[in-house]
């Protein structure tokens, strides 16, 4: 097991006895003070809690929530010790956005170019894949040269010299965050409310960005499913983010079905690139539009609907959101080469098709199935350790409402190693063909 | 973070990915199979799955409970790959006891020398310390020489030998339980029902001996406090623990006070030996009466009470309960003069008197603030790697309805290090000392 040395400090043991006593009051239902919260999350940090404790915590505040008090607490704790950016030497208001991740969700690198490109600098901190969702870290570090953790102190500079960053989520700005996101992956305690507004939310709060877009997913693929708790984390992460004094808009939007046709690391990322040279995939395309306006609009709120969407679409068409993305890119120390000429990111040598075992429509994609898929192949991980494939991935052929024949593909899967015979039965299962016309969702359920 | 190498078997990634999905299913109030629940704590065992994740999935399960198939499989699970004893070869039925512990209760210590002095055989399978409660394995590792773990295949010859064996429980018979007993100790997953009924009842369906005897604790210092919970685990023990064809009875006994006069290790055997030598130490002494009898009835039922009381008594006062522990300890390798003189036990060279600030009648004694006094002086673990101080303790000078004076001694404690302040605080505080005659607990409050 996990100790951390034979003999430990008393503050060691101080802080055992404390979680210990935490996760039991927890468990019945007791109240967490601030002090207890915010000492928890700072041993934690210090390497005063061995992982197997913290692990047990974590998943009892998963089972029993948080109160108000107690989630402002745990959020306040993971940005304890840390810094916070300055934008002051920024032109006009800066802009930030999260989505709570999905399976074939490149809205982050689309919206950032896109909306930098209509003036408006963006500050953009992500983080890795949780679960079977993808995320935009383990993406970009595809790309050769990147470098995708810069220090806090360059951040801002960024911003300044080229209009956007996107940066892994900074050790030094949420430590408490940063230290207990990676646990949570690997424990089965992502799919938490009050875990999730948490985590999201303290980084937010570290960049303190003038205005803030949340993209709150809802459906299968959702790390929240199921719609009225999608709502209810909607608005707690709302509550919770103003109530640190950020104005905050957000978006209700649709993972019933992957929201991309791409779905793994390099994959996404020439997604992402065909979109900003002006592909406007269903879906994916309409979700960003909609994220894109409410950020342009919350730097300048005077902005109508109509003239945000002009601003949009222009940029996307005179390629100064992909011109954006690349500037970027360099300026991160991209090799800007492999982003001209996508084949030269990361592939895989492997090629398997899903063919359609009957005619009729589409009535389903699991995006569970697929992201599962591409855990299987590599994409994702299991545990801590388990590398990353970059060049993985499935290629959706078809969206929900296609009409489809037998034998058509559906998808292909592109592969390196891993269980693939797994991974294409589950990618075949998520595939529902039906008779009936299906009710194809919106991209967008609902805004706030 | 616990890491189980940096490329792990197909079959780990599957026993994570397994574990995950019923952490995130259970939480959600979902059922786990049978052959979920017996892959998951085989593929612990077995090393598949690290610390931080198994410690995720008891949360959960402390969390949710367990339905009682679900209870039934974990138990099984925990005996999987294991062994059974053998009594063939024993005369007469081979009886077995079980404490769900507490603070300063020594009566396994008492009751197997007791009874197997009345002519029954006693095989007595012993665990650690959890939590604040004492654990019988850790007091006897105070006595020099003393093997505390038997290789299974020395258990029977030791019970025909001598008339009884106490002994760690063997890795040997119960994997399942043996690996997670101890996570749950440092991850507070102590205080759950279905948790300590598999671990005890696996332990109990390993040894299968031919009559059980059940005592579970109510009250502050039991794992489980409340009455009707209480009664709820018992219920639960004896339904499992009889589904597995387990002649059982059971006693839910008093713990709103320490049992004992003495809470520590070297000073539980100590206080042992002095109720083995004619002591009847009030409340301790009752309840292992109690046990005793109806241990002689569970070996022969048609044995009325008077009988087995005559018999208990007689074992106390003619020498022969104490001679069989002596026997006993001797065949297991102990240095049986130590024990004839227990001033040569491991002890301790501080002592600090608590004594009462007021007159009146000692209405409360928490046991748990007795309990937790004792951890931080080092006679119990925190984490897993902390060293145990065998010397150290605490003795009570008075019981609930004592009468007391200003000044009077409460208790004292043996010291050698750690928060001593703390723990004086946390005995001074345990005593409550008021105006009005409290309600004595009895030391057994209902025999099922």
């Amino acid at each position: 097991m996990t100790t951390p040395g034979s003999t430990r400090s008393s503050a060691a043991i101080a802080a055992s006895a404390r979680i210990l006593d935490s996760v039991n009051r927890k468990r019945a239902n007791g109240t967490l003070p601030d002090d207890e919260i915010e000492a928890i999350v700072a041993d934690f940090v210090a390497g005063r809690i061995p992982d197997y404790q913290m692990s047990a915590w974590l998943a009892t505040v998963a089972c029993r929530g948080l109160s108000t008090p107690e989630l402002t607490a745990l959020t306040r704790s993971y940005t304890r010790d840390g810094g916070r950016l300055d934008f002051s030497g920024v032109d006009g208001p800066v802009v930030d956005k999260h989505s709570t991740g999905g399976v074939g969700d490149t809205t982050t690198l689309i919206v950032v170019p896109v909306v930098a490109a209509c003036g408006v600098p963006v500050a953009k901190m992500t983080g890795r894949a949780l679960g079977f969702a993808g995320g935009t870290l383990d993406k970009l570090e595809s790309i050769s040269g990147l470098r995708v953790h810069l220090p806090a102190d360059e951040v801002v500079p960024m911003i300044r010299s080229v209009g956007m960053v996107i940066t892994g989520q900074s050790g030094d700005l949420t430590p408490g965050d940063g230290a207990t996101y990676a646990l949570r992956d690997v424990t089965g305690t992502v799919e938490s409310i009050p875990l999730i507004a948490a985590s999201i939310v303290s980084k937010k709060v570290a960049v303190h960005a003038d205005g803030l877009v949340l993209d709150i997913k809802t459906g299968a693929g959702a790390l929240i499913p199921d719609r009225d708790r999608a709502v209810e984390l909607t608005r707690t992460m709302l509550d919770l983010a103003r109530s640190f004094g950020l104005s905050t808009r957000a978006v209700l939007s649709d993972m019933s079905q992957p929201l991309g046709p791409a779905v793994g690391n390099a994959v996404e990322i020439k997604q992402a690139l065909a979109v900003l040279r002006g592909e406007r995939s269903p879906g994916l395309w309409d979700l960003c539009a909609t994220i894109c306006r409410l950020m342009l609009q919350s730097a300048d709120p005077g902005l109508s609907d109509e003239e945000a969407e002009l601003k949009i679409n222009k940029a996307l068409d005179d390629g100064s959101a992909y011109e954006m993305f690349l500037r970027w890119a360099a300026a991160q120390g991209a090799d800007v080469t492999v982003l001209e000429r996508p084949d030269r990111l990361p592939s895989a040598t492997g090629r398997l098709l899903v063919t359609a075992d009957e005619s009729g429509l589409v009535t389903q994609i699991d995006p569970r199935a697929v992201g599962s898929a591409t855990l299987l192949m590599g994409v994702g991980r299991l545990t801590h350790d388990a590398p990353l494939d970059y060049g993985s991935g499935v290629l959706l052929h078809r969206r929900v409402g296609d009409r489809v024949s037998t034998g058509d593909v559906l998808a292909e899967l592109h592969y390196n190693a891993g269980d693939i015979e797994g991974a294409r039965s589950l990618v075949h299962k998520a595939f529902v063909i039906g008779d009936e016309t299906p009710d194809v969702p919106p991209a967008v359920h609902e805004i706030f």
